[in-house]
């Protein structure tokens, strides 16, 4: 009895451990018959905790340009890369990392000069986070061109939640 | 003692059951004076698995055309139609259904011609697919005009997330 | 071992009571160096409870305009308070409050006679609903400008997520 108890005990922590610590909080399924580095989907558990991370901007690049305009924030893959940049640390000093990101929402605008969506840019810096030896993990991702955001000079804005 | 720690056993055993198979782990909550087939919000409750699948676009529809015009993928209809059943055999896939679907989010672009968004053509496509006698289930839902998507000749992307 | 076991007991009753009832089941995170209405993140506890609440559009203002027309629903501020109002509302019916919003999405539209994007207007109606005294609560929150809404004269649809 005494040992059955024991068990029951020592199962239930163990149990306890797996729901805070558990590897399969988050499940990655890749996609079908392409390499393309983005998520099929990904599945939370019962047991994952999730953050939900407001959308982040460029940081300004060039502090002699007009702060409304591209050339303060750079061209597509600079602004990516800066956007980038800042989730990562933002997740960091909450205590997640970019592996933990499940979705990302990426907001694009065209170049308000030639009217071009840079998608190539975009993915340029992406794939420097994502997908990446060190960093293999990859999200479910939706990018939205949007005709423009809060700021002209901004190219994109990337919103993303994460789960451990 | 024994009898009580039997009960404890039967009682956590039914517990976890509830955890896994349980009906209360996604509620939805109806419009009310409405018949628009979306849900006015849908709840997932702390044992619900929450699955988010990346933005899902059109299949071709004519091999003959421009793999960048609208000719390709068809009208708002007929794209709308592509992406839905793309996303239940995705769902399929991965252990889930159409009426697993909580919240949605249709991104979609006027008729680059016409300029105009043809709303009807994707609602004839989503009521096939929810709202139906075998599929009576409604997600929460937001329809958010683009200007444009990835490709020029895409009408629309969808991007759901799923709960059971 | 009877007390062992109504220890035990004890333990669970205040594990779930704790589950249900926790504190901890949302942990919002200010921005840092910023005092702009938004948290830099929320994260939801595997005991949280989740509710993804339909896109709400503006209320009509003035029934003698064209129901079709910016007229009718007001300008950015008035649609801004008209849709949150009817967040709140939604919210206290499904036994939520604004003080559970853990995620927006604001969906903007420039003014179509201007082709100004009144964000300030926005901001003030927000601005009555988070951050106040009676409700010190902040989402995250992505403003995303979108050239139009299903109807042409709405300038704003808000999502929103909340958790408790």
């Amino acid at each position: 009895m005494q040992r059955l108890l024991g068990n029951l005990i020592v199962a239930g922590a163990l149990l306890a451990a797996a729901s805070v610590h558990g590897e399969d909080n988050v499940t990655r399924h890749g996609l079908e018959d392409s390499d393309f580095p983005i998520s099929l989907a990904v599945e939370t558990g019962p047991q994952a905790k999730t953050l939900y991370l407001s959308g982040t901007v460029p940081e300004i690049a060039d502090e002699s340009a007009d702060e409304s305009a591209v050339a303060a924030y750079g061209d597509m893959e600079t602004q990516s890369r800066s956007v980038l940049t800042s989730i990562a640390e933002k997740l960091e000093g909450l205590g997640y990392e970019m592996g933990d990101v499940v979705m990302m929402h990426a907001y694009l605008v065209p170049n308000p000069d030639t009217g071009e969506l840079d998608f190539d840019g975009f993915m340029n810096a992406y794939t420097e986070f994502f997908g990446t030896d060190d960093q293999p993990n990859l999200p479910a991702r939706s990018a939205v061109p949007v005709p423009q955001l809060a700021n002209p000079g901004w190219l994109i804005e990337i919103e993303v939640i994460a789960a451990k």
